[in-house]
Order: C-alpha cells, then sequence, then structure tokens
C-alpha cells in the first residue's frame, strides 16, 4: 500500500489530490487481492482485459502522461511497455493488439507490482517536490486517477466474464447472503417540465472533454420512472416472448439476437425451473425486485418498446439527475450487485446499481474540442456508433460520477452492469 | 410502357396521383432499358441486389400493400414470389436470404417483366374503379411509388457496383462529354442563426415516417459552406496525407481504413498519373470541381477534421434547405454523375449531386411513432448505428427529396452517391 | 454447329481427332441450350462457375495452348479475356478472383458465343493447314478435348447446385418418367486377389500427368461390392442414427456435419413423410434402387464404417476396373441421374452413375513428374488434402473416363455425383 | 516429486513399467518447473494448449482410463474436471472447448498440482496392490505414460509459440552457448533397394493403433538425404526467391502462403541485415548447420521441389530407419534445440533433431482396426488431411519414437520442430 506525503503544502485540495491518489490506487491492489496470477492474466475475450494489463496500464497512464512529461530524471521501469500497455494511442506509438493481451504472460504479476511501485515512488517524489500542484500537472494527474477508477470497473467486469465463461462458475469473493427479496415496489412515472436546459459541465471541477462544453439543450415534457426495470419485469418480458417478437426489436438487434440465440440477458441460466444469474459472487437466484443488468442496448431498446414506453435521452436523464439524490449503490458500498430500490417518494437509484441505457448515440456536444495532445484520443476518437449510459453502476468507484458523466457502449454489448429505466412523453 | 387512365375523376390530385405512378412505373423500365438480362441477374456485394430484383420488388410492394388488401378478386401472380421478393418485412414471412438474392436467376426477367405488367394492369383497373383515391389506398399508392424511386435510385448505385468490379469497366450508358471544368470556385461560408427551429414534416402532403413529427429544435448560430466539398479539394487532403493520419479519424474508421486499405473514394483509380473515377459513363477522369462522391462517413469526418470544420448536423442542414432553392442535378437531369456548383450566390446544391453526410446518428424525432402494420418496419427498424444524409443526389428521382427528408446508410459505406458539406461554429 | 474439316487427310485417328474435337464442343453448345442468360450468368457458391464462364474458359484454352502457340498470325479474340477466364495458372498471369466470376456479366453471352466461334474458325484453320497432327500440337488439342468434357459435367453439376439454391427448385430440363422402381438387389461381395499389380497408365493413349507414370502396387486380397451403395441403404444409415453417431464420424468430419447440421445427403429434401431429392427434373422422390449420390467423403466413410466395412484404396478399385465391363450410365446415356443397377452377375456400375470415393488420399504417383510449361499446373498442383474418386458419373461425357482415370475433390464437398462403393479385407 | 513403490514385485518387466511411469510423471512436472503460473494458463493459438491444461489432461487420461475403470473404490479427485480436462473423446461426454482451455484458469495451479498427486497417489496404491500388472491394466498405464510423452513435447511447443508471440521475447530457460556452428556438411545421398518391405508394429512391444497392422509395402529404389535440410540450404532457398514462386508450391499452400505472408519459416526474425530464430532459449542466431525446423508441409513440398528432389513415403523413411542408428538429440539431450549434424557416414539423425514430414498422407494401415472403447478415439479419428511425420524431434522424450512410428500434422501446421529430408527416385 501506497502512501503519498506531502512536503510543506497543507491546502486542502493539494490534501485531497494526494489522498485521492493515494486511494485510487490502493484500491486497484485490493480490488485484484484475491485473484491468482492465472485469474489476472486471461482476457474472457476481446472486449476484456487480463487484471494484470489493467493493473499495469494504469501506471503507464501515470507514467506517460505525468512522470516522463514533468520529472526530466524519470527512467522508465522497462522502455518495452510503453509497446505492452499502451492502450490505443496512435500517437504514443505501436503497441500490443488488444484482442491477445493474455500473451502477455510475460512481464510476470510480480513485475507488474514493481512497475506500480516503481510509478508510485516517483509520484510520490513528484508530490514531495510540490510539483504536482503546477495547475497542468495537477489536471493530469487528476485525469489518472479519473482513469483508473474507469479500470476498476473495467476489472470486475472483465474478471465476471472470465469466470461465467469457467464450467466452475468461480467466485470473485465469498458469497454473502442472497435472501430473495420481497416483491419490487410497483414502478411510478414522475413527470418532468420541458424548456431550454442547461447541459454538460460548465463549471471548474474535473470532468471528461466529452461532457464539456456545456451548453443549451431544447427538452419537451416528458416522464421517467422512477427506478430502473427490475428483473421481475425483465422475466415478464421473457414470458410474453420478448425474445420471439421481431416487431419489437431493431433490425440489426433482431438479426443479432437470433444469430447468437439470445434467450435471457447474458450471464442468465435456467436450472432446475428456476433462472440464477453469474455474479461477482458465484452463481445466485436471480432477485425480482433488483434492476436488470447485462442488456444491451437492443435489449433494452425492445423491452421498452414491449413495455409501450421508451429510452429517455441523455439530456432527459440528465435533467432529471441534476436535481436527484447522490446516494449509490455503487463500488463504495462493496455489494458488487444491483439491489432492489429503497422506500420513499421521488426518483431512486440514478446513480448506481446500473448504467441506464439511453437512446442518445454518443457524439459530440456542440463546439466540443478534444484535448491537445495524446489526450485527445481518451473520449473523441469513439464517437461513432456507440450509445450514451448514464448514472454509473455497483461496480463504480464512488465519486467517480456526476450528471453529467457520459459512459458509452455498442448496442451490442452486455458484459458490463447496463440496464435500463423507461421514459415516455408527458400528454 | 403502362397507361393508367382515370374513369371519370378530373380533380387534379387524382390526375397527379396516376401520372407520377405512370411515370414512376415506366421510368423503372426505362433505368433497365440499356442492360442485358445477365447484368440484371448478378449483385455485386450484400448491400446490392440485382436489377431484376428491384423491377420485382418494387411489383411485389403494390401486390402487397395494396392490390391483396384492396381488391378481393386479386389473384396473386404467383404465389410463391412473396417468399423471393419480400425484402425485409418479417410481419410478411419469411423471405429469400438478401446476401443471396442473385440465385434467383429464376424467375426469369420475362417473367419479372410479366409480373410488372400484371401488377400494372390490375393498378389500373383499381384506378378505373375510382377506388384508388380513397384516402387509405390512395396513401399506400403514394407509399409504393415513392418505394418504387428509392429503388430507382438503387438500381443505378448497384450496377454501377457491378460494373466497377468487372475488369472490363463497362458502361451503364456511352460517355458523354467529361470535358475538365475549370477550377472550382473557391468556398464560401454562410451563417445562419441560432435559435428554436421548426423541424421535419407537419404538414399534410406526403413523406415517410421518419420525417415525423414536427418538432422544435434549438440550434446554435452556425455557418455551412455554400457548397460540398468538391474533388479538388479531396486530392490536397490525400496528397497532405489524410489517409494515413490516424488523428484525423474516427477510431473504427481507422481501423476499417487500414483493413481494407482505403487510399481514396471508393471508385477511384490511379492510372498513369491521373486520377480516374468508375462512374455510369466508364472510367472517367475525376473532375476537380465537381462534388466528391462515393465517401464513408468515415472519410467524411476526417476530412472535416482536416479542414478544420465539422459536419453539419441534420438539423442544421434541414434549417439551411428550407430556404434553399430546389434547382438540383437530379435524376431528372440525366447527367448520372455530380456537376460542379454553378455561378451565384447563396446556398449551391443543397439537393441534387450528392447526399450529404450529417453529423446525427439516424434515430427517432421526438414522438416518433412507426405507422401500423407491416409499413411500420419501413424505416423504424433501422434506426440504430446508421447515420443521416440529406439532401438527395444525381441519381434521384426528380421530386422525391425535400428539406425534411433523411436519409440513412452505415458509417462504413460508400456505393452510393455520398459526399458532406462542411460546417462550422459561428463564432 | 461447327464443323472442322480435314484438308487432304483420310487416316483415322486424324478424322477421330477431327471429329471428336467437334462433338465436344458441340456438345457444351447444346448443354446450354435450355437455360436462360440469367442462369448462365450466376454461380451457386464458391466451388461452382457460371455456366457462361465454363463456355469462354474452355475457349480460352484452345486459345492459350493451341492458337497462340502455333499459329503465328493468331489473333486473341479480346487481349482481356486472358485475365477474365485463365482458371489458376499462375504462370500465365493475373486473373479474376474464383469465386467472383459471376461479376463478369459481360462480356456478355452474346459476346462470349463470339468468342466460341472465333477460336472454332481459328481451329478449323488450323485443321485445314494440316498443322494440327504434328505430335505436339495433336496433344494439346486432345488435351483442350478432354479438359472441355471436364467442364461439361462441372457445368451439370454447377447448374445443379444453382437451381437446387433457388427456392423455386427449377428444371434443369423437363422432368422424364421417375418411376420408383422395384426394390434394389442385394449387394454381393466379389472376391479378387492380392499381389502385385500394374497400375496407371503405360501405354500410348490419352490420359492426364496424374495416370503416370505406370508402376506396380502390392495389393492384399480384397473384396468389393459388386454395385455402389443405393439410396434405400444410405435410409438405413441415417434411420440407424448416422448422423447422430460420432463414433462412425473422423472427427473433422463430425465438426463439419455438426456445424453445417447435416442429416441427409446434398439436396436431400423431407417433404409430407416423404424423401426427396432436387435432380436436374426437379425435386423428385429419391429412389431406392439408386446409388446414393451427393456425399462427402466425410459421409462416405461413416457409411462404410457404420456398414462394417470400408472404402476401397484406389489401386483395389482400379484393379478392378480394369477386368470389368464398359458399359455405363454416362452422360450419353442422358438419363442425367444414378440408375438402378441392371440384372446379371460380377462387377456393375463401375464406370457411370456416380464417382466412388476411395480410402486413397490424391498424391503423386512414383515417379509421378508434371508437363512442362504452363500445364505443369493442371493436376500436380493440387496434390494435397484430397481424395481420389474413381469411375465417372451420370454427367461424365462418353469416352472421357478409363480405369486408371483420376478424379479428386475435398473431402467436404458434396456438390458432384459422388457417392461410393464399399470394400473389405478378403479374409 | 512422485516414487512408485512395486510391494512384492521383483520381475524385470514390472520394475521397468514402474519406474517409467515414475519418470514421466516427474518429467512433466520439471518440464513445468521454470515457468510462472500465467504462462501456464494461456494458449498461444487455438492449436495450443495451457501448460496447466496439459498437466491436468495427463492425470485425467489415468484417472479416466485406469483408476476409475480397475479401482472400484477410487473417488475422483472432482468429478466435474471430466469437462475441463476431456480432449476430445466423444463417447466420455460433454467437454471445454479446446479454443478456449486458458478460461480455465480456475482450477488454480495449486489445484491442478493437487490432482496430480492425488492419481499418483491412486497409481501407487495401484502398483502396491499388485494390480498394475495384469495385462489389460498394464497396457493401459503403458499407453498412459506414452500419451503423457506425447503431451510433454507438446508442452514445450505450446510454450514457445506463446513466447514467440510475446514482445519480449523470453525465454523458457537460460540460453546456453550458440556458438555458430561451422559450416553444414555437404549432403549425401544413401541409396536404398527397392521390393517388398515388412512395414508397420508386429512385434509384442508397446505401440500406438496407428502402426498395426504390420503389413508388406512395395518399394521402388530410391535414395535418401544422409541428414535434413539445413537452414543454410533454406536461406539459399529464400534468397533464390522460393517464397516468391508459385510454381514450386502446392495450390492450397500458395494461397496460405499468400494470405499469411510466408517469408521464411515459422519464429524467424530478420534484425538488422541478420536471420534470427525464436527458441526454447529465446531469440538467437539461425545456426547454418542446423536442421531447418518450424516449417509446414506447404513449405518442405516446395523447398523439394526447388532443390529438384521430393519428400520420402513414410515408408521409405521407415525402411531407411530400420536399420539406421538410434542415436538421437531428443529431449533427453536437453538441448532443446536441433543441432548440426555429427561426422562420420551412413543415415544420420533419423531420429531426434526434427521431425521429418513425409509425402505420405496419414491413412490406415491395411487391415486397421482402432482399439475397442474410448482409446478407439485416440488415433483413428484423425485420418483424414494430415501428413505423416516420423523420427521425433529435439523435443520429444527420450525413447517414445521408433521406426514404426507416425506422427501427423495438417500440412499448415508449423508450430512443431517440423522439418525435411529430401529423397529422390534411384536411376
Amino acid at each position: 500500500m501506497i502512501s503519498f506525503t506531502l512536503a510543506g503544502t497543507d491546502c486542502d485540495w493539494a490534501q485531497g489530490l494526494c489522498s485521492r491518489l493515494r486511494e485510487t490506487r490502493n484500491l486497484s491492489m485490493r480490488l485484484a487481492s484475491e485473484l491468482g496470477p492465472e485469474d489476472m492474466a486471461v482476457q474472457a475475450m476481446e472486449d476484456a482485459s487480463p487484471t494484470k494489463w489493467h493493473l499495469a496500464h494504469t501506471s503507464w497512464f501515470f507514467e506517460k502522461f505525468v512522470l516522463e512529461r514533468y520529472i526530466e530524471s524519470y527512467a522508465p521501469f522497462d522502455a518495452r511497455f510503453n509497446y505492452c500497455f499502451n492502450s490505443y494511442y496512435e500517437s504514443l506509438g505501436a503497441r500490443h493488439p488488444r484482442p491477445k493481451r493474455e500473451i502477455l504472460t510475460r512481464p510476470s504479476l510480480d513485475r507488474v507490482l514493481a512497475y506500480r511501485r516503481h510509478v508510485d515512488l516517483a509520484l510520490e517524489e513528484f508530490f514531495d517536490g510540490g510539483l504536482a500542484y503546477a495547475p497542468e500537472s495537477y489536471g493530469l494527474i487528476e485525469t489518472g486517477a479519473n482513469h483508473e477508477q474507469q479500470h476498476q470497473e473495467l476489472m470486475l467486469t472483465d474478471i465476471l466474464a472470465l469466470f461465467a465463461a469457467n464450467p466452475l462458475r468461480p467466485c470473485y469473493r465469498s458469497p454473502r447472503s442472497h435472501n430473495p427479496g420481497p416483491e419490487p415496489r410497483a414502478q411510478k412515472w414522475i413527470a418532468f417540465e420541458g424548456g431550454v436546459r442547461r447541459m454538460g459541465m460548465d463549471g471548474e471541477g474535473f470532468c471528461w472533454d466529452n461532457e464539456r462544453p456545456g451548453h443549451e439543450a431544447l427538452l419537451a415534457p416528458f416522464r421517467l420512472a422512477d427506478r430502473p426495470v427490475v428483473n421481475l419485469e425483465w422475466l415478464q418480458f421473457m414470458e410474453d416472448g420478448g425474445y420471439d417478437a421481431p416487431s419489437l426489436w431493431l433490425s440489426d438487434g433482431w438479426a443479432l439476437a437470433n444469430r447468437e440465440r439470445w434467450r435471457a440477458p447474458l450471464y442468465w441460466e435456467h436450472c432446475d425451473g428456476q433462472w440464477f444469474c453469474m455474479t461477482l459472487e458465484g452463481l445466485q437466484p436471480v432477485d425480482p425486485a433488483a434492476p436488470v443488468a447485462h442488456v444491451s442496448y437492443f435489449e433494452a431498446q425492445a423491452f421498452a418498446q414491449w413495455a409501450g414506453s421508451r429510452l429517455p435521452t441523455e439530456f432527459e436523464w440528465e435533467a432529471a439527475a441534476q436535481t436527484a439524490g447522490r446516494e449509490a449503490n455503487d463500488l463504495g458500498s462493496d455489494a458488487l450487485r444491483p439491489l432492489p430500490a429503497g422506500a420513499g417518494a421521488g426518483m431512486k437509484q440514478m446513480f448506481g446499481d446500473v448504467w441506464e441505457w439511453t437512446g442518445s448515440a454518443y457524439l459530440p456536444y456542440p463546439g466540443y474540442r478534444p484535448p491537445a495532445g495524446p489526450l485527445g484520443e481518451y473520449n473523441g476518437k469513439f464517437m461513432v456508433g456507440q450509445h450514451v449510459l448514464r448514472g454509473g453502476s455497483c461496480a463504480t468507484p464512488s465519486g467517480h460520477v456526476r450528471a453529467s458523466y457520459r459512459n458509452y457502449f455498442y448496442p451490442h454489448q452486455r458484459w458490463q452492469f447496463s440496464g435500463l429505466r423507461l421514459a415516455s412523453d408527458a400528454s
């Protein structure tokens, strides 16, 4: 466990950055602590990466974007790691192909952990020297910490994909109680007014480039469900032939669902007359009252069609989130699975539990400019063919998301904790 | 050539429908008149269809949506044709797979032409009986005519794809003069005000479901180029390394361009130090002043990035088109290729010449509802993963498009007459 | 119809060559005479070629190997045809890719027929000049005629593949009587002695390079079935779960049969409780007494395993064929389908009806040398991964095969008239 | 390390079996001893398996074929391992798909090692009880030991494939001296008489089913090179354009070599004007005098064509091997790479160094019968599409091969230590 100290700096924000960085770096290690070296070496599929690769890549990020840039005397831990652990930055040189990351059994886990320590020590010295607080380097360190948080969520979803493909269905951690909850509370519609609303990030705090610039959007009056769609409702969709009714589906989704024989959300298995779902605590009975997860955009859209509703736009979601409570079943809650909504009125579970598919394609905001330099590749170059998800999940590190936060995946992808909340026109 | 007559009806709109239908049906035949039966039998690739299939499918459309529905005594020409010539209507039963349409060497061309005559005669009787003018059937006939116009454009782009793949590079028609024009006129920026604008179709006339409902959209002030990007500019992009610069490209586009070794627009060939383009009149020198065509969304976006601009949104385009002139180099002009802009001020070539890629994903408008019945499959189920193109091309039948018209293709597709017009923020 | 005449030559073998060539060239035209231009333009799959391509390629063969070589003044009909109609001769330059032969809608059928006439006329002049009878050119003309015969069989099997994929199941020719025959005659075993036997072609007559050199092979005593396996037996194999029993199958065959869901021979369809087979006369009831056709090596091997037998080696087959009768249900019989065995004792149907899979891989004979020049590519370069079939089929031109004739296909291929005859060790 | 003891048995063959088994089981552990758990978890490609899987599968083999069969009280270590570690035995139930073996990060390495110990202990008790020496169980134990030896070679070739794909090019073991040797000795031809020769295994000792039955084969007089083709000669082939000359290649090989851009044997890399080869000791300069390895059948055949020779048949090879010396650079020599031939006359390196491709397809011998029961799937079901290799390699455990031993791979496969020896007709 690392411990960044601050030499002669006692202002709050500097303390804050230092402690956030320390906590983030430590959390990555903690998330991997129960895994064996083999678990950390393999990727379940092309979209996923080995845990070890995540641990190395997040260190490479600091090395490349902070240490090599600001510390003249900094010696890279191993010059060849730039090839191994660059994810997709064309401007930073050639890189190992993503679908083959598991080939990297060397560097070994031990050596990757040494790499992490090397980077942590250099960051500590950087803090000690006080240089970390210059605006530019401060921003890059904050970016690095947020970047590592994103990979923490991926570590969990990728290991779940790996264990779900393993015939032994191993547990990431020992199962805690999965008492079947009570019936889910009925969904209620909450009405929102239309009008011109401010969207995206205007202020000073950290955010990703794709949340900027703040801008105005015109909303028609709309309604949102007070909670995400739950498993009981998804079972009703299945029983009503949802996976057999082409009229509900987008054409590409229907073709894919048939080709891959989708009959239920990813990770669901039918055993002895009951539905189970593979979770980070192994195969567990589907909880009727918990939000459905691991559904694709195609499935989410078909469900909404079946329900006579639609998916919200990302701006409808954001308008609602601007006033919603921030309490969340996120990674900090340590449930590691979506939980039933609590009691009470108003919008619930806008943050945490499941990422919520929106009907909005992932596109640049008006006036969007990617940052200069390699970080310009971070979000902008993916702005085609994907849809926006909002709100974070049970695997998202605490404090990582906000109302303007935009996640994005392809319409066919299912291995994230992705669910949905219904919307409809107010009329 | 068919000749629909009107028994005892002399009101204008009835005459109009009748003559439009007659012209449309005849035009399909005329477009195919120079092709041999083999040319009409083969599809160049999965996205394209054989000419013969287009001729049959457009007849099937009338048979299925009009004749079988409204004429009790109507006998289908051949019951098996429903399987052969249904394109993608899940609700109308099983169908022959699209990538294998060329397997249908039977029914022969002669029999398909007999099918067309059978349908034409039945439609004529329908008109004679006066039944065609009831609102519902009127609408379906108009839909059928517009549907056939869409396939007329596809007949041309599909035959071009076929001939471009043929080592003999045959001509669809004898080449006319391709005098290298003068230098292209310099592009000028036209500024447009922002504000809330009415978009889509509010009125009564024919339009597709995806243009409805009319609704309001909020625009920031913007500028549009007065003409599409021309080949000379595209050559400059190429010479400046546009196809070698990952920083200009979306990630998926860069991967595809490398995998398929794109070095120029589709159909361009470099021979003896000069660029040629395969056209409906065979291989012709690239005209520097004509709008570039046969570029994908990925290429269009990279070009705009290179030019320091961006693609317009579909609403920016529509706002500009609402006041633009309607003159167009379309199929009625019979040039069969994009032409240089004419002289004069103001927005040019908003209609005709090339479909213009917009930065907008093809999504439903707020409040969109697909029509009831099989026609609900016409546009709605394709609303994912595609981008909107606007304005029609040199292969679009005259009168087919309007300011609110939305065409859509996948970001990788290039075989249409697809080009681009630049936009930028007004500031 | 062409008519080669012989100026001042009356020796028998010259007359023979001339008439064989004339008949062969005319037969190709006759085989195509019932097809429409579209039927002749499309290939059902990568392994098959369009009829038109066969007609052109066989002419190109004479142009390239005879006319251009021996007639100094010969002007190729169209220089670009070398690219279009070269099949696989690397030494003769680049060529149009095989899976895309149908793209060649131009040259049109008319032009291909003109090409044939052009070549025929040049050959006629070549004969008139007496030059055709020099040993080398004589051999090449004979090769060309045999080559064209091979393509005649392919014309039939390729058009069958095309029509079998067409949902209308069209007929290549009007169906003649398909009276269900009597029960098949029981299979009898014929014993053959072992010993060193002469195999391949020793003599002077025409044969392919892969039949040479004649050489000795050692055979153990063996038995052969007196007739090929018939459909009734194949139905018993199916009913006994032959397609569900991995223990009968080679590993690669089992994997393929499952992937492609083989449940019966290619072209078999189960309708209303009865098995039908697509034939050149359309969909016809399976004749229990006729030899099974359209089975792969994998299926043939599984059947033999199920029957407690094995496939013969190609030398066992050849030893038996050396003394068998030469009467054959081949293309000359004009049945266009395998027929039940006739009465009488002894080996039957060694020639014609169905090509018989052997257990022998297609490999060079000891001392094999490919011919010098481009014809060296004719047979030698395919000597890996394929199995030998013997005896010709109902679609093989009369006189084309002999006891030493070696056909070869990949173990998965099924679109030929390929069947099997059982063998077993004599003990 | 295990130590099988023999209770009350002192006959030689029993001691022999016991000690061979012990040595074999220990050798597997020793081969894995330098690898980290991650190295043992990943497979480089579909053809390769993770080391851990090899360790488990070879134990499963004993469990399934010996322990469960002969020890009534035997409790399987984990019933689910039958699904995990069955390789391809259809008759033993469903199994984990081969291309996904690396998904099995659980069971962990520790647990697999415990599995090995569990099986070893049970085998020890089986020996103690004296039951291991009944003929049938004796045979199965011997089969299990030979099976494990095969997997030992695969462990080495599979880890080499993994490390060769790793950008760090790690070493399986520390490099020993790779002094560039002297020029290779000139190849000499050794003549062999023709005639009827006895092939395959007639006697009593252990052999695989595919070596039986012993039978007679007829050989024409032939000559064999006294040593395998060496790297210097391969370099000459490359410099002479061997990889660019379609006339040398089989058609399928030429297509593959172009598609995959083969320019040299697998694992060869050109750096700074010199050729290196990835070995178990990392990237090393190519030794001109050592036998070439990691070539496919396609390449071997093209080389032989280029050299004006051919590959030997498997019977020519076996006839020569029947009298050749048995000394071998095999796994017992611990060189882990092919070495230059030693001095002296006569046939050299018939055993060890590199597996030698033969021109013979892998087919059953006359009278071949697979064993009854699941072991019938061991060799027989792969008898299509592959070619026979003979003689063992530097990675083959000592004592594993013999003159009649038949290895087999597909013509495209290159990751084994596969080379070639030239043959020619004696004339």
